[in-house]
């Protein structure tokens, strides 16, 4: 079986997420499209990023991504870092010929996203921008529902992801500080929505709302509030904060459509509500646990009903990405690229600038 | 007993819902402030309205409602009818003395309704706007909840009232006749949700949003989507849809507070789901049955667990009214004033400019 | 419009949900298969029955159930009494030639419902024990799915009614009085459990249980628990009780057919899942929202999605009665006849005697 | 880090949930107690378990689970096998010295588990019957909250699991066969609801109910109904079936106490329901979402509210039993030991003598 050298930057939340699931492709995905071999993995705390090392079972350790981007074991890069670090490093490991993944936000704005799209585009490695909700078996049914044409016209979209992590002002992370994140809650949960919406609806055209940021003294955005239209007529709202209390990791969306509707919540990822327009007397929205045989990613899995978890999505993600290399085949639709990445960024921005002049935004996107 | 003799205007949707909560209130609450007694009842159309009148018990039936205003034993005027006949029945009724409840929106636009609230204001009758969603027992436990401080500061209200009739282009009614109706999902379902954004978290300071209209040829908008601000602080979403497949009367709202979050849905009229930061290592949103001996409302009903309907908030609702007028108190806080009804008219012309200017708007009220 | 004269006996709970759906039918079945006329009412406290009547409209009290039924106006006896007041003045209406509703349980024992049942037979008069839940829409639609053959062979039926009022060791009431009452949650909450299950299941072939105190001196059972066979080859449980903490009204069931099974939650009374074998990919439970206009009992009722409350399963039960009087029609199959209050009595008597035996007991009912 | 042999027996679906587990525990769960090498994985058809040998990692594959037993570096003998051979290889194993896992049910009956657990305990070795669901987050909270006596008196455990695979007749496994399962929904689903029904609420004094096959030509039982007692005085149900059409995995428990009250259900195996007698006027049921920082197993996982899945339950199973090799401590009374899959086939053999005899079967376990 063919493999394929890994080299992972960072080794906190999402080192071990990624780490985690190429660990389990391995043997979950069967027979895996490559099989991953942990190479190197890069951090800045030297002691931390060594004992990932030995954990996750990585060959070697080190401070110093270029380590990993000149390693020429390594065929694909993954940059788990920092937001402010995901140029450089991946655009670095582009240029040296390794497929890339990049957590999203891509860049810390449409300008930076950009500027990592083309580089990287222009090396013509495979690259994903691990909007990993795509890789939610519920979303993906979604979206195959949408394709097939079982929802008819759509009417509205509506999302918001909803945490309550941030009411606390004697906290600290890098996620609260300018320079690093680019932004708060709309970078971190908000593009998520955007993507989610994009990926379900089609793009957006036009958004009006505004960031807000509760506590004193916190230099980021705690929320966003938009109104949206979209390409395809139909509009809605995008939603994100991180004073939600109560929900920990509420990522809710609802589409409703001329024939179907359709209704999620990360909290319980493995349900998708499905509304069909279908005459049966018993009108209702149908709890459909996704797991059957015929649905996305079941394959991998256990008998019906036994459900996965949230770090499962990356073996589904991660897959892909291997499946594109080994095979040449794209990542899109069903992955994000880093031109999702770049797109989910404009809308971000649009956000952004609606609520300092005040008014509706356009989206744009360059090509 | 003391009684009241009522005049009601409508005898479709609206008339029912009043007729049968006047009928009721006379047993079901006990002993009622005043036994309301069914006079006259006046609509558009002869034969309809008689039945009605032989259906509800009123004395008499006429297609002329200046007959209501001109009968002496009227006390309290219901205006049921649509949105077009609110002003002149409703202002001539208070200046003929009568007390009066009309039916939401109160006028077709803010410059109406504030004409209404004004000439009605003047004669010093009680007035009443038909808000019926602040007697659910569930929101007025939630507006306890927060009256007593239990919520802290509060971050976020979002509000979306969704129905699905409205997908039909064949459909005729004067909901969807400007003329009659003012506007369509704005002020039939959108201020029910700015009047409960406004009753549980005070008053929104700015908005922007948009109407949309979907259909071909409808002639009133579908559906509202809105960012908005409130003067508290918080920030959230207003939206109103009657093309949400699926969704019947789903009337939805949440609101995150820095100690306690509340959620309810119309669909489930009964229940609160409530969260409180208490520190109790089982952390999560309690599904509160509002059915307790010491619930809002509840003294009237019966044993806990027993549900009430959707027709039981116009029971509670009128019987505030007539407590009003037994006691001379005010209809204020807990009911909806006409001053509410212009309130909720300025919020929703707002969201309605700010969709044709593209700009964000400050809601400005009159005094 | 034809009316008919009631005579009510009680005017506490089931006193105040029956008088109540008196006066509702009047208008909101419209127009009624009979206008009921309100009589009567009796009870044994001097003071609190004549407050009765006069709040629900009644023209007499009265201390003495034999004054209703020596009164020719009265042609309807309704006997919402303690069960021990069941037989006799139950029968003695009958012999007078009223037709008789009778709370359930119908007498205190299988033995006393015989003697109910046979003697007011009889006489010929319409008779229908007070099985209010068969006449919830949901249950009723269950019904006819069944009856449309839409469930296949069923393989399960489960039912529990919790409620959880009864774990106070200082409440007391007629329905702790073994005289009284005759038994505890068995004859209260079990027999309903044990209608509905033969109202969409059929007929109980065996039983194996107990009944269960547990509170040191009360003298009427708080629990049942058993194991049940049907005369379709079905199994499953039935159980009841007062102590299950945090149900408040929780009358639970689920069938299970080879084509589709059904789940309901009286707290959610307006709901019914529904899950059918159908092929469709988007596989579970719809959770049904019963309002539609071609749903039960809708006719009577507001637009889809605004719901009805527990007291309204009343006029629907009391509508069936005044129409199975008006018209010469049959109580059976849909409203529970007195054998049909005989018949839940042999399977609870069964209950008891399996727990007193230590055996499964054969269900044999007398005709 | 000192590390384990581990040697497997099967490969099918408990092999693949116990490999994944062991894989995990090495990075997951960090450090782990031991670090699990996995040596070698036997199985009946050669090319299978050859395959599941490269796909998992194990160092050799074998036909003749006589290898493991023989094999020096193997200190752990992880027995997933079909129920008929769970007696003569685990005895085996432990009686080599090595520790033993033994899937559930321990033996096909009461008297083969006996046998199990007394030749196994003889040898001194630890022994754990895989009984997993007892690893779930919520129910080990369960647990906790039951030991601290927040429940108060227990009134009530109600058990059922529901699957509905079973209603195919065209179907063919080793669960079928009674030589090699004993039994059919009784020792797959039965035993699983009676270990949680003794794991939270302590042993079950007598049992009333039987079995039931619905199948023409099934040689095993399809499903279990029964009505139990328990030595602290609650009383309840334990159901199991393989016919619940719609239920894919709902193991479904409650239990009623004089504080508190639990629910849960595996389908949705990241939520409790607790509800607390605590005097709150929001008073009814949390969702909570078992994954907070003090939550039990969470140190080895995700951010609140980012769910982990039901193969997870196995990676804190197995870790369990490593915890327990590595310091010498006990594998009870969190995790089941083989005196506890004993005692849960004695519960089941007598649900199957009650269902012949039709009578009572008291509980008696031999020591």
């Amino acid at each position: 079986m063919a493999d394929i050298g890994v080299g992972m930057l960072g080794y906190a939340f999402m080192g071990k997420a990624h780490s985690n699931a190429f660990k389990k492709i391995a043997y979950i995905t069967w027979p895996p499209p490559l099989s991953p071999r942990l190479v190197g993995i890069a951090g800045r705390n030297e002691q931390a990023v060594e004992e990932a090392a030995r954990r996750y079972g990585y060959d070697y350790a080190t401070t110093d991504w270029r380590d990993l981007v000149a390693d020429e074991r390594i065929g694909l890069f993954d940059n788990g870092g920092p937001n402010s670090l995901h140029a450089e490093p991946t655009i670095a490991a582009a240029e040296a010929g390794k497929h890339v993944v990049c957590e999203k936000p891509l860049g810390r704005d449409a300008a930076e996203s950009y500027e990592i799209w083309q580089r990287v585009a222009a090396t013509g490695v495979k690259h994903l921008c691990a909007f990993n909700y795509r890789f939610v078996p519920a979303v993906r049914l979604a979206r195959e529902l949408v394709d097939a044409g079982e929802l008819g016209e759509v009417r509205h979209f509506r999302g918001r992801y909803l945490q309550d992590w941030g009411d606390d002002a004697g906290l600290d992370t890098w996620r609260f500080h300018p320079d690093e994140a680019g932004s708060g809650a709309l970078g971190d949960l908000g593009t998520h929505v955007i993507d989610l919406a994009r990926f379900l609806n089609g793009e957006i055209s036009t958004v009006t709302g505004f960031l807000k940021t509760f506590l004193p003294g916190r230099k980021v955005d705690d929320a966003l509030e938009a109104a949206v239209e979209f390409e395809n007529g139909s509009v809605g709202t995008i939603e994100a904060t991180r004073l939600a209390l109560g929900r920990r990791n509420a990522f809710q969306w609802e589409i409703n459509g001329s024939k179907a509707s359709l209704a999620f919540d990360m909290e319980r990822l493995n349900e998708l509500q499905v509304f069909r327009a279908d005459g049966d007397r018993a009108r209702g929205f149908k709890t459909v646990l996704v797991s059957e045989t015929d649905h996305p990613f079941w394959q991998h899995w256990w008998p019906p009903g036994h459900i996965i978890g949230w770090g499962d999505t990356f073996v589904h993600e991660l897959h892909h990405v291997l499946e594109a290399i080994a095979t040449g085949g794209n990542v899109a639709p069903y992955g994000a690229t880093f031109e999702d990445g770049y797109r989910a960024a404009e809308v971000a921005d649009a956000i952004d600038r609606s609520g300092e002049r005040g008014a509706r935004e356009a989206v744009r996107y360059k090509s």
